[in-house]
């Protein structure tokens, strides 16, 4: 099971994580809370760190926000990105008050001045600057450019955008082009990867809906760029606690061979053959994996004689018959255990190998 | 937005659905009834059509679910695949009273005597077979191989059984090769459309998880392959209810661009300058937009700012602000509401529009 190769680009660091070059790709989030509200912030930040994010984004959508953001960034385990749109003023209090990078969209921030107001006080705090385009704030010379696609206007806002910074001397930047459809999406980055191999990349696709519409929108998109190369940190947006954007992010890098974090789970969909209730015993085992760091595969299979051959790649493993249930590891069985005693035995072999 | 250009294969028909050629991916789904009990079993294989859920596929562990399958054929409104493994004789018998399609594993059927009576029950039923090989039982002369990948195990056994089928003169059979990792998947699949590029492919992440999981590794494998042009046919394995997997299959085909059977929702992810709960607010969306057959999208965003530019590929949507929210289509606004009539004034704008 080799990895997807990754596109080298140029790294750039957001406080103690690097993007980009050879690092990892990383997870990030946004916090949902008011960001004037620092400690109801910081107890999602903590959140989200425990279930795996790495890096924070919080918006700052006034000066009102300002004190919280401060104090977010000196208390946060986490990087913290400020979010800006519209006000550049927003941004340069930002980068002064600690923020381990800015997020802008420049299509938003107004004239070129600003903009470069705004890349001197990155330059002065020493972060880097994502540039986030998305199809509500084009460049405006490109978005009067009729009979281009949307995936074509938002690569050309992007190019020209960091054209800019880089003509003004200022290399740690990051893009994203986010669309709220898969094909889009795949357009886009396929064409930014090509026109501007240097830059790291942030991926995700937007808007993409409640949990299970915006699961597999990501896990497709997403998916497919990373298995291609493509990205270098992502956000999954989901319209659902930020907890599940970092769940699902981990399983798309784990299911890509990419990195792992937790055991994975190998669980049959039981058929007509299935003799045990085999849902809430898989679900039950992957609740109780949840907090062992180790990386390796966990079967829960509910039939007896097909179960350990078909997971035979599985570290270790259940399958359940009428009444009793084997433990196999690598498709060999390791012994016969009563069923309602299964679960617990699977979990204290696991702790006993794998701990 | 373009679908994925399919690969043409040969078109078998799975009672009247047509699977490679120029035919739509179907979706499919098993019953996780027992078989013996016909009215538990048509009345999910109901409820799975009414999710989108187009071939069915029932277990036929032994000679006692003979007679639940027979009548569950005789009132299925979707086609019925009989899915036996190794007992030749049920596939028999499955073929003489009504599977619209078999699904064996040869490598689990025995001798080449005993499939041959399966390929020739099948050929006097004027139906096709499903050769379903998975990890648990390659052809025999294949697994003993040392040095060969999981995924080259699995594409060997498919194209020598395979040959086999064609030699005897029996062409309509369709060929899956699951793992329940997303890597082997692909390398598998892609080798199969590259080395037997006539047959149609059933396709899936076979024993994926739980919820979550299983939609990630399917959505991200199944869907790079789809992209790709890979899969006539799909079934996404998941340790949840069916209608489950019924839903994230046609949530991946509208994801792609390729199918789609009810609106698409466009929900962003909200942030700290989000005024409501937008989270319940897109769930509701959501379930009262599901009845409708309209393949339209329909946007909910939490910032009347960014909103309608945002979402405005969406074909109508609303934006909330504090106390209020516009409704939009493409991007332009057509009147401002109040917050507490939103949803309702957004469903009665798409019933008037759409309906």
């Amino acid at each position: 099971m080799d990895a997807p190769k990754r596109s080298k680009t140029r790294q750039v660091l957001c406080g103690s994580v690097a993007i980009g070059g050879d690092a990892p790709v990383s997870v990030q989030s946004m916090t949902t809370t008011r960001t004037e509200d620092a400690s109801a912030t910081l107890a999602q930040i903590h959140e989200l760190a425990d279930a795996g994010c790495e890096i924070i984004r919080c918006a700052v959508p006034s000066a009102r926000a300002l004190d919280g953001f401060e104090a977010i960034c000196s208390a946060s385990p986490l990087p913290v990105v400020a979010d800006i749109h519209f006000d550049y003023k927003l941004a340069i209090e930002a980068a002064r008050r600690g923020a381990a990078a800015l997020r802008i969209n420049p299509g938003n921030i107004g004239s070129s001045d600003r903009v470069d107001a705004v890349i001197d006080a990155a330059k002065a705090a020493e972060i880097p600057i994502r540039i986030g385009v998305n199809a509500g704030s084009l460049d405006k010379a490109v978005d009067q450019l009729r009979d281009l696609e949307l995936s074509e206007k938002l690569v050309r806002s992007c190019a020209s955008f960091a054209a800019h910074f880089q003509e003004r001397g200022f290399h740690d930047i990051v893009l994203s082009a986010k669309a709220h459809d898969v094909p889009t999406t795949l357009a886009t980055y396929r064409a930014l990867a090509a026109l501007l191999p240097e830059i790291p990349l942030h991926v995700g696709v937007t808007e993409a809906g409640t949990l299970r519409q915006g699961t597999v929108k990501n896990a497709c998109g997403v998916g497919i760029l990373l298995e291609e190369g493509i990205g270098n940190t992502m956000r999954l947006s989901l319209t659902a606690d930020p907890i599940e954007e970092v769940k699902v992010a981990w399983d798309l890098l784990s299911a890509l061979g990419m990195r792992r974090r937790s055991p994975e789970l190998v669980s049959c969909p039981t058929c007509g053959r299935c003799h045990v209730d085999l849902i809430p015993i898989a679900e039950e085992v992957s609740r109780r994996l949840e907090s062992l760091p180790a990386p390796i595969s966990v079967a829960v299979m509910g039939c007896i004689v097909n179960g350990p051959g078909e997971a035979r790649t599985a570290d270790i493993g259940l399958a359940s018959g009428r009444g009793e249930a084997v433990l196999f590891a690598h498709g060999e069985i390791i012994r016969t255990v009563e069923e309602s005693r299964m679960v617990d035995e699977l979990i204290s072999e696991i702790e006993v190998r794998f701990r």
